[in-house]
């Protein structure tokens, strides 16, 4: 089996000029958890695909979101990244912004190491899925700035900006494998059904989950005023305005069933997940999909 | 003839969500000289290429370039831009930086469309055109930045920042129109001389042009301290540092005679792309890009 790690440390960022390519040096060896790589080897494997000719892919994959963390972090004004300064406070803001832009050219730079008959397809769904990065992250922003919304505004949101990357994942291995569309689309489904279930999981553990086991300040989202699902779903049972007190806006939750309903939610979007798995061969690689949900709906951190 | 301006006009921006599109239609539609497209197609009908199958190519590079004059402003802090307020002080600078991304998006989805045996090797040189703009930016930064600097280091940030674009442009356009290598290779090297006369002559001009023609103060990049080539020469001549006065430092290039310097150098360049389009076919094609390169030496603006 492909160790992505290795894979990704024999990446060269030792190239001048120096103040371009050892942000994406550092940024990369960060660490994380190398999901999307993970997600499109996996994908391979289910259909017995050559896992040393996805490995271009998987890397645009993960030097990918690493540029999106790159510019988020900017945008965010974020501080620590992975237990290290951002980019951009290690450096400064041009550079993470300069390198990051390095990023996604390095990101398509490995997409064209593909076979060429593959790589048409594989710039297409890789072009879409940045796309909805794009907009997910214009909409998050749009969300925070809207006097209202509704849980289907907030829903597609973390789809386009978490999801549909992984999603993607799958795919490309999956087609790399040479697995037909309608496989190729139950893996989108399943990482679509995964990916949103994963971040209502993050929202669910931002309100209630242990702060030792979590790594952050329990409330975090409440604090900013976020919308996210539990707010809105809070806001829309008849929650007063809280103004971002913790306690009290918890306190709400726990009254109207907020946390109950989260968590039967992910519960939902994971077995839902999980069907689209049915369709496949069933082998390692897709128990390890079937385990990777399930483990989802238990984590702690 | 195709007509450029009408492509990049037929590009449809009214996309949601539009805090992410706007900008880029803001920015597209702002106008400019588009000379990469005009560049790519130029080199295609040398060769009798079908223009309309360069078109995704020549919109990729224009929505490329605005990519990178969306971000630098951002980096410079500019203000304006072709006369209009810069997408960063319009909007603000996460707009720039997120909408600068998509651009870059954009011109990979441009690209996506050409023909499958085409994309590759397009894919490849516009990859490796789009790291030396990147690395050029830095070198750029890292030349404000260092104690001295040599002639070459200037020579090789604009090659990279300017000339390289220009460069492929032509090579995309000779590649897609079946042009051999040796062809290719001819119209890339008159890009970058092209370029760099370009930029040198931008360079003069900011010295000794006509305020009027030249559409801004003069003496700009001696009041920022820029080290340009005119001001390495002058320093290599062992001018005094004169702190960024603009008269004073005039006067140290005419008493050196830094003008007569540059303007032959220019010249040089200049007559040096001519030599390498002498080995192409003689055609209508061939005389405009003859004429650019007239036009570069005696422009005033």
């Amino acid at each position: 089996m492909i160790d992505i790690n290795r894979e990704i440390a024999a990446l060269d960022w030792q190239r001048e000029p120096l103040g371009l390519y050892e942000p994406i040096g550092y940024t990369l060896a960060a660490g994380g958890k190398r999901l999307r790589p993970t997600l499109a080897l996996t994908a391979s494997r289910i259909f017995g695909g050559n896992e040393q000719e996805v490995i271009p892919a998987a890397l645009a994959l993960e030097v990918f979101h690493n540029f999106t963390l790159l510019h988020d972090d900017v945008m965010d004004k974020a501080q620590v990244r992975r237990g290290r300064p951002c980019v951009h406070i290690k450096w400064d803001e041009n550079t993470a912004i300069l390198s990051g832009d390095q990023m996604l050219i390095e990101a398509y730079k490995l997409l064209a190491q593909l076979p060429a008959d593959r790589l048409p397809e594989v710039l297409r769904l890789f072009n879409t899925m940045a796309t909805e990065i794009c907009e997910g992250q214009q909409r998050d922003v749009d969300l925070a700035q809207a006097a209202s919304a509704e849980i289907a505004d907030y829903m597609l949101m973390i789809r386009q900006k978490t999801a549909v990357l992984l999603a993607t994942a799958l795919q490309i291995g999956a087609y790399m494998a040479g697995a037909d569309k309608a496989a190729q689309q139950a893996l989108y489904e399943y990482g679509i059904r995964v990916g949103l279930a994963f971040q209502l999981q993050d929202d669910y553990l931002d309100c209630f989950g242990d702060e030792r086991t979590f790594g952050k300040a329990i409330g975090g989202d409440i604090r900013e005023g976020k919308k996210t699902w539990m707010w809105l779903q809070a806001r829309a049972k008849g929650m007063p305005d809280t103004q971002g007190n913790v306690e009290r806006t918890l306190a709400e939750y726990r009254r109207l069933g907020i946390d109950t309903m989260a968590h039967a939610e992910i519960q939902r979007l994971t077995d839902e997940a999980q069907t689209y798995l049915e369709s496949l061969p069933r082998n390692e690689a897709t128990d390890t999909l079937r385990r990777m949900a399930e483990q989802l709906v238990t984590r702690m951190n």
